[in-house]
């Protein structure tokens, strides 16, 4: 069943990667539109999902990321048509070279197939859909089962309404079974799916590393540090710390380890604790910090690397950058990491020496993200090397195609 | 066991991604010489080898590929230094802008750790440690077991001269026992190998993809095409299939599969077949081709597809380009696809519809190499789409990092 959605979306694949930039707008922009136009069938599929969630006993939280409202739809809508304003990633030319005569080209092309394991939020789907389609790229969704009635229904109005512009409609696929199967089989569909993306929280990211033969770009767990230098600024150290916790401390580019320079640390802390407390944050401090904050929760070893997504953060005093840098190479995720400090040399020997994808000299680690980074979207953040590493835009949803121009060239023998 | 390597791999690979272009450059350099004062001590225990070899009755194809002779030697010490003459491809700037006053520069920097696995020629140990080693990158090899006496030797002597212009000796690690167990085991290496590339034959790359949970870059195999369209020029054709063939049949950008167009098929093929005979070309050919041939063998099924490797080629008479293009995707490893077309827009056609990492245009599929392409050298050629595509060279075998400049920088609350 699966091997067959895999046929479906190769071979839609094809059709799509050929599609020039305004046929793949018009597509998108039409699905924007019936996302608005069918709003009361999709919210009358989501109040079957909001139904069973409430009997199987699902959390108020999760209940609210399930739901969707007329301004949710909308929502989903303007992502998708800022989606389409987007430069098409496909058919740049990223080098050109003439060798023997023969032009070289290298040239950005689709990467084929991409698969999507995701949990609870509905509007995923339409967002994933966009930049999978805009890209070029066929897309096989996998949502979470308290979702299917919802993400079916945002998916096949998307499906019908960019076939009536002339695209198969299997460039946007969704698993309609939601069984742990079905997830495992997505996992190991060598051969149809060229890379599989999960969007979510940690354990599901660790099920598909573990599980997945296919090629997999892992996004997401941030445990991000701010380190406080001897020569900081308290005050800016005080409103990045700030930021970086509270502006939303649920995702990955939250703060949730501070460490801070034992020459500055009482000034530091108690600048910094005082911002904290404007939004009754926990401070989970080793024995010194406690010492300065005696209102201060006693860290242990497990607060060290901790992903809290929540408004608790770990503070450790330190006896400079290499201590620093070290406790962030022992515990960190090498997502976002930040140095607070007057001194240029010192900024560039920790951006130089910790090794995350986004390295910070006084500014919050909030800004890992593909629209502050001005990439327009983003599909997740990586966290490996390979392939791609930060926010993931539309330009790392392609892989690249040499085309060569000969005149009968033949290569030497040796 | 394995896990003690790749603490010491991922230590090593933190000092080695801090160290200038001059000094990893001295460090190839002394690697280079030491192998050729240390010759003597390679060949005796390349001699272990070779007996082991023997007496459990290697073919003489494995003995000779496994034989270290004063020139082989020579060749490994000087492809190491022509891998020091290459542009460093750490560090460089891949792009730079300022948002909202904060600088955001991204950088390349090395993978991290690359595990190399490997089948016979001990020459790969030489040449994956130094462009592993130029790029900044710590290397995991694990070599064949008929080879480990040879491996051990090379890579310790790499080691020894490396460390003592300053570099870590464990920048360069050889798994020291070959039995399965320990090539499974780094497949599965999490947490410390950042890459997983294995150099070898189609069984090992397909037990690498099967087993692996480390990120793998696949590599290797070929079922390269020639589609001989009816605008051919017809000696061309018959050059081009004869060089992409007979230059080295072992190797994957060696054409396996000649298409040819029904309006051109008896000239070309008689040309075609002159050309190959010279070498003695076996050529299995569909019934049509049998009739124009009638020398030829008979082709089935699972001749379409076949890497063979060998002075043999499969052979087919086709309807046109779409017939073409639709054999290459069915049987195509998506590696290096061939027109030869005097009609410029048949094959634009043909470069845009073929999703192959090269595409040709009247020149031979055997182009397909990271010297050729220019990139200095190669650790293998990407079948996949994922990270990297065609030839692997220096800047392959690079991460990113964005280094974010400000100035108390926080993000908005949204």
């Amino acid at each position: 069943m699966l091997t067959e959605i895999g046929e479906k979306a190769r071979a839609a694949a094809r059709i799509l990667s050929l599609k020039s930039t305004e046929e793949k707008n018009r597509a998108l922009s039409a699905a924007a539109s019936a996302l608005e136009e069918n709003k009361d069938f999709i919210k009358t599929q989501n109040a079957i999902d909001l139904d069973a969630g409430k009997k199987s006993g699902l959390s108020e939280a999760l209940l609210d990321r399930l739901s969707l409202t007329d301004e949710r739809i909308a929502g989903m809508a303007s992502g998708i048509r800022a989606v389409a304003e987007l430069d098409d990633p496909v058919g740049r030319v990223l080098s050109e070279k003439v060798i023997n005569g023969m032009r070289l080209v290298k040239t950005s092309v689709p990467i084929g197939v991409i698969a999507v394991i995701y949990e609870s939020r509905p509007n995923v789907t339409a967002d994933s859909a966009a930049l999978c389609l805009k890209s070029g790229n066929t897309v096989i969704l996998r949502g979470g089962k308290e979702a299917i009635n919802s993400n079916l229904a945002v998916a096949n109005v998307m499906r019908a309404a960019i076939e009536k512009t002339g695209l198969p409609a299997d460039c946007i696929m969704l698993v309609p079974f939601t069984g742990r199967e079905g997830a495992e089989a997505l996992m190991k569909l060598n051969g149809y799916v060229d890379v599989l993306i999960p969007r979510g929280g940690r354990e599901l990211i660790s099920t598909v590393v573990k599980n997945s033969t296919v090629p997999v770009i892992e996004t997401g767990a941030g445990v991000c540090h701010v380190y406080v230098d001897k020569a900081a600024d308290v005050k800016m150290a005080a409103d990045i710390v700030y930021n970086a916790k509270t502006s939303r401390p649920s995702v990955c580019n939250a703060c949730e380890c501070v460490l801070v320079h034992r020459d500055i640390a009482k000034e530091a802390l108690l600048s910094i604790a005082a911002e904290l407390r404007k939004k009754n944050v926990e401070i989970r401090g080793d024995a010194e910090t406690l010492k300065i904050l005696p209102d201060a929760v006693s860290a242990d070893e497990s607060d060290w690397g901790a992903e809290y997504n929540d408004f608790i953060i770990a503070v450790k005093i330190v006896g400079g950058i290499s201590e620093a840098v070290e406790h962030i190479f022992r515990y960190g995720t090498a997502h976002s990491d930040c140095i607070v400090t007057e001194d240029a040399e010192t900024a560039e020997r920790f951006l130089n020496e910790v090794d995350s994808a986004a390295v910070y000299h006084n500014a919050s680690t909030r800004f890992t993200d593909g629209g502050e980074f001005g990439l327009g979207a983003e599909i997740g953040i990586s966290t490996q090397k390979l392939h791609a590493r930060g926010p993931l835009g539309l330009n790392e949803l392609t892989s690249v195609k040499y085309k060569a121009y000969g005149n009968g060239h033949i290569r030497a023998t040796t």
